[in-house]
């Protein structure tokens, strides 16, 4: 298996496939082809001084004769950590800030509405980083940015719960453009997987499927591992996202041949667009760790493999990001192609939810006998 | 866009691309790869003096102490119709029964357990076509199939039910090796979409969720527009399916795009395996409809583009046969397969139905209130 060297699935189709070919390929695999957004020289200027990739492309709605299309550009950001792992918590924090402040300053270039950044992207799970979701000193770093850009800022962190025995949630914090916390939400399913240890930092969330009313639309955020449950996108869809951001940390051995379906198929069955967003690189920790799996006691998890991208509710998709590098993906909405996708497959109308409200409710009895035809 | 002349994605990718990127390319798409088969050289002669194209393909599972592999060898049959949509409905019925008994001669050859054709395989809705589960010629003719070569029959038939007012249903019939009818399921969720009228012939199935214990495993039956609809592959996951299939009908310009994605994300987040089969070809009717959509009335729906495949619950799967030719794919499964990814992902065990029954329940209220924070 290649390492993060390999840069991507559609660099590589790109460069062997003839054009006639690569359209089909594109298709087939993709959806109808984007158009690529003509973004700012400055902006590509400012990327490449940073070090990190640029790319942009829009997703186009047929013109309706009521209402008018619905634009809002999504800004998805994929980092590895400016620190090693064993650096002091403090400097981490602070390099962190700096970097996603840089990256934020070349989204407002292009225009971006409404930013996400990875899961927990102020690292994964030592409780020393964890902070109030209202007024942590992230939440106010993030506040800043916000108004200073008018941009909705969507920040993955690790909250510590003061009002409720200090315990820990895996949240993301939505941020309105005016600079004021709208709300939070919490990760709704809990990873018992291999190296990721996260059932012993923090429970399931508790918070439901809340939906945020954003001047660009409704946005929700399925955390992670959260994307491997279809009822989890369902129920923030009922609730009338439009938007589903899925910050994420997941490494290549793992999910790699995951990733490209499970954003898109709920952008698929939910007629929403997905913004599926993964870190970049190899962490390093500086105790040795095992998961009884088998392997060895080891200091990292793998590398993190990017590949973000933006699914759409008509099945089209950008490309992913690198999956090694740094990244800024900017995709242009118009928000009217969720009811115009709607309209054609009508998956809500036919979906027959009150059937399975009563299913599920069996099911999940202690004495439930599954129906299981026998000769 | 090109045609049905486009053979598939496969050829496409193993034509152009240099062996290395090849490998990447195919692990990011489809996972691990898979072994080929070695079929028998009659089975391959066979197919090609009857015209169709064989596949087959080998799942495998690790090594358990306490548990002998599990194996079972499914077929999945593609087809275009022999005669022309206005020949004589007893000789288009004719005509299929022997194509498919050609077929399932060569399915036997190979040692498949379970085979499946696709959706109403004897045509689109025509109510003449329509026959009774238990005792019509098609379950009858299947039985013999069944017996004769000790395989499990999934017919996919159009149901006249003359014990309830004589209504039709599209209705798939489980025939046991034994010959016996094992029992029927009803596809759940009636299209509303373009040119598929469907919900002018039948109404949404009333059978709930069935699973078929057979000698050979744990099948279900998610009958085509199903395949949209993540929480039917769900209920029959709960109900203990180890293979679900879904015989289809569903052509280019629509779905082909969704085609790689949907089924396959039901084997990940089932921990399940799933047979998606698509017939090929155009078929031609003797009258004009038109689905008021703005396109002219026309007498075709487009090409079906097979590309029929099977998907692991470790989020690999086979390659699709043809976008255009007839088709057998056989696929040799280790169901041992599904409990080991359960224990690896675990995405039952954290899937809170509780939560999601009760939020459901809520959810189809016609006074429900959709969680919705603003500013």
């Amino acid at each position: 298996m290649a390492g993060a060297e390999w840069k991507s699935l559609e660099e590589c189709l790109e460069k062997h496939l003839p054009l006639p070919d690569l359209q089909e390929v594109k298709r087939v695999l993709y959806g109808k082809e984007l158009r690529k957004l003509d973004l700012p020289r400055e902006a590509f200027e400012a990327a490449s001084r940073e070090d990190f990739e640029l790319q942009g492309y829009a997703f186009e709605a047929a013109e309706e004769q009521l209402r008018r299309p619905r634009i809002v550009h999504v800004g998805l950001v994929q980092n590895r950590i400016p620190l090693p792992a064993n650096a002091p918590v403090a400097e981490q924090v602070s390099a962190l800030h700096r970097r996603i402040k840089a990256i934020v300053e070349v989204a407002a270039m292009c225009g971006v509405n409404i930013i996400c950044f990875q899961e927990a992207w102020k690292k994964l799970p030592w409780t020393e980083f964890a902070e109030s979701a209202e007024d942590g000193p992230t939440t106010r770093f993030c506040q800043k940015l916000a108004k200073n850009h008018d941009m909705v800022v969507v920040s993955p962190i690790l909250e510590r719960d003061s009002e409720h025995g200090d315990v820990l949630w895996n949240t993301a914090v939505v941020i309105s453009n005016s600079g004021a916390v709208l709300g939070k939400t919490r990760k709704n399913h809990i990873p018992r997987v291999g190296d990721f240890n996260e059932s012993t930092y923090y429970m399931e969330g508790n918070l439901g499927h809340p939906v945020f009313q954003t001047q660009f639309g409704r946005i929700a955020v399925n955390i992670c591992y959260g994307r491997h449950h279809p009822l989890n996108w369902l129920m923030y869809s009922i609730n009338g996202a439009e938007i589903i951001f899925n910050p994420s940390a997941t490494i290549g051995a793992l999910s790699e041949s995951l990733w490209p379906i499970e954003a898109r198929n709920a952008a698929i069955a939910n007629h929403c667009f997905t913004c599926a967003i993964n870190r970049v690189g190899t962490e390093h920790f500086p105790n040795e760790f095992t998961s009884g799996d088998g392997k060895k006691a080891h200091q990292d998890f793998g590398y993190f493999y990017g590949s973000s991208y933006v699914a759409a509710p008509d099945s089209s998709r950008t490309p992913g990001l690198s999956r090694s590098r740094d990244g800024l993906l900017v995709a242009k909405l118009d928000l009217n192609l969720c009811q115009q996708v709607n309209d054609v497959w009508n998956f809500k109308m036919t979906g027959r939810y009150e059937m399975y409200a009563r299913e599920l409710a069996e099911a999940v009895k202690s004495n439930y006998s599954p129906t299981i035809v026998k000769e």
